[in-house]
């Protein structure tokens, strides 16, 4: 975060404040097919485990940003998401021991997706991976209990379209937690993208989308054409 | 670079010098099946553009450091491949603009893959994405001129396993980093992995990978299991 001015920051209005993207991760780990209603509207099986892509940091955007939509591809969709904020370094945490000291807190993710190219290209590199195909924020740490519920909800220009609650989730944060970091070490400042609910949909260009998580905010990002 | 004791360097044999990965890329961005025979020895369809995908910064791994072969993994495959590496940002650069002030260098990489689980989890984030997956080392800058054709070679406990020529790519570093950067934001230090020749095969505990770039030098990482 060095290039932020943190040292001169003062305490403003949040209506006069421009809100950035309140994490730089080394990574981006998202899950997809998390909600079985999701799995069932784009016609696929409810996974065994769970389904893990990546978006590269250059997708990041600010919670008011504008999402390009990129001229090569067709259709683009939004997914409300919850997204949690890695603390500290996690590899293959045993059994006994608790998760949620590795979880630093909560945020909203817009998992912004291609879905033409997602089917086109095989592996999801670009589909979910453009320039600004991820608006982030803000971070929250321990106003919330996912585990006990939060609601996620997406709106476009105003119209709710997914409205979905952590409690259905099928595999919980824990399981996900543990699932990516059998494999590879999750450090601090990692994102974790925790899979849409039900109710994605294309927008087009004037399109405003917010993406609200209960108790943590609310991401609003116009769509623009590139 | 911050917990590097550059400061403090001085001159070293290389005998005596443990050398670390020579950068700390945001993305690193691969390209399969850029190579016929090897697209066809894994009994695929040679792609008419190049097929991306992300390996995590976390799976980066020192030119001499130990690969580890995780427990869930049945079959683990070296792939030796040019690097090359990001001098300054990129997105959507113009036609007549020329992509070599891009480059900052050219590398060796290995990028170690989890054969079965390549199969069984679709999306590639843990096949290709274990810790210490990702060999990566030494940097050259202007040594070397991949279009003009070096050898790629991959030898097992001192025996040639692929030897490959950049001449043979499908998809030149031009196309390759035009078709990246159509989509996303390329920035310093992001590293391009630009596919493996014919000729891969898996190691287990014990084996010695060495993967060597003509012109640029050799990584050397024995395997262990996790």
């Amino acid at each position: 975060m060095e290039d932020l001015p943190t040292k001169r920051m003062a305490h403003l209005p949040l209506a006069e404040a421009t809100l950035l993207f309140p994490v730089r991760p080394s990574k981006i780990v998202c899950v997809g097919r998390n909600y079985r209603e999701h799995a069932a509207e784009l016609g696929n099986e409810v996974p065994a485990e769970p389904l893990i892509f990546f978006k590269p940091p250059s997708s990041l955007l600010s919670p008011a940003g504008n999402i390009r939509r990129p001229k090569i591809a067709a259709r683009t969709d939004y997914e409300g998401e919850l997204g949690l904020v890695i603390a500290k370094a996690c590899h293959q945490i045993p059994a006994e021991e608790d998760v949620r000291p590795y979880i630093l807190g909560y945020t909203c993710v817009n998992d912004f997706t291609a879905r033409d190219l997602q089917t086109k290209d095989g592996q999801w590199w670009r589909a979910k991976g453009f320039d600004t195909f991820c608006p982030v924020g803000p971070l929250v740490t321990d106003e919330i209990d996912p585990s006990a519920g939060v609601t996620v909800e997406t709106r476009v220009n105003g119209q709710v379209r997914q409205h979905g609650n952590t409690r259905d989730f099928i595999f919980s944060l824990d399981i996900i937690i543990r699932h990516i970091s059998r494999a590879m070490t999750l450090v601090p400042g990692d994102l974790v993208a925790t899979g849409t609910p039900e109710g994605v949909g294309p927008v087009v260009a004037g399109d405003v989308v917010e993406v609200s998580v209960e108790g943590v905010g609310t991401l609003r990002n116009p769509i623009v054409d590139e």
